[in-house]
């Protein structure tokens, strides 16, 4: 007994899909065809879609529809900072923050030899280009603080450097709102290494 | 900020995936956008297709791109049994086993009163006319083992019962290569009730 050949299809096809295995894929599939074919559609409708519509700024290297994003567009952003990240999802919770105004270059990707992600995968040239402007003075890296994510804010920063600009990096330290107890001893060996004269009002960034 | 609408749109289809939230969808729709367009292309291909071609077998419910699927039409099951199964993926199982000649009856779900899954979404009306067949003599019940798939079997089985049918429930013990003490308690004290005289030989089901 075999399940129905277009059936099989869309089963693998949703095994494409990050993080998703056999079971899981056969779950949707089944959901999809017996329970939300309106789903189904949509879903088909909304890939075809986002295939022909969304292609990358060509400043910022982020999803949009357009040649350059909204965000490098505005006028009102502050040429002189890049913050880099990894996804736009990354960009996103830094606006979220209302608390920096500068521009930005999604890598969409971090470095990882071991998965084959080199330079060249994560648009190391096109970030290269995009620091040749001359307004630029400073790049904050905010890739993730995981291992590949440090290792590409390494990267990146010792190339920036050598074009002598300004970079700076997220602190790293205790979360707001969080207990002691329930943080883990690296944060708090970093936090206690980098820690802050009290009184001191002035932020060591200035990324405002 | 916001992501240009296509990618919105992609990102919300993704989220009626069951168990799929905001976070897994947006993974999978920037995997998608910026790793694996093929992926999108035979994704959004595939689901039309499952859509156009596969539909329910009139005679077990299962999918299939026939009007009657292979194992039903097949001439050489036992037409005197019927197992009654929540998924393709259960009936599946069963096949593997090699130990079950007899036909199915795919319910595509369980009963589910606080999901709004009653006897019509399950197709038991579909049941009933597929019971009435006069070569029918004993319905097994092989719903899964939870609460849902209990209540669903136990619900099927009066049913059957009231029609004359004999009606029986896969065995429930300690499963094979266990060790007892990784097993939980409300399985032992089943396999203690429904113990075996040791050299009966002879099946009980016999559904084979």
């Amino acid at each position: 007994m075999k399940a129905p050949a277009p059936l099989e299809a869309l089963t693998s096809a949703l095994r494409r899909l990050p993080g998703v295995g056999a079971k899981s894929a056969q779950r949707f599939a089944y959901h999809l065809l017996q329970h939300d074919r309106d789903g189904a559609s949509l879903l088909a409708r909304a890939l075809g879609d986002a295939l022909v519509r969304v292609r990358h700024c060509s400043r910022c290297n982020t999803f949009t529809e357009e040649e350059v994003c909204e965000t490098c567009a505005s006028g009102r952003r502050d040429a002189s900072l890049l913050c880099v990240v990894e996804t736009p999802a990354d960009q996103l919770t830094i606006e979220q923050t209302s608390s920096y105004r500068g521009l930005y270059f999604v890598l969409m990707g971090r470095l990882s030899p071991l998965d084959g992600v080199g330079p060249k995968q994560i648009g190391l040239d096109r970030l290269l280009a995009r620091a040749a402007d001359p307004a630029l003075r400073e790049v904050i890296l905010a890739t993730n603080f995981t291992q590949e994510g440090e290792a590409t804010a390494h990267y990146i920063g010792e190339l920036m450097r050598a074009r002598g600009l300004k970079v700076s990096r997220l602190a790293r330290g205790v979360p707001v709102g969080s207990e002691l107890e329930y943080v883990d001893p690296s944060t708090i060996a970093q936090a206690l290494r980098d820690r802050r004269a009290v009184g001191d009002g002035e932020p060591r960034g200035g990324a405002g």
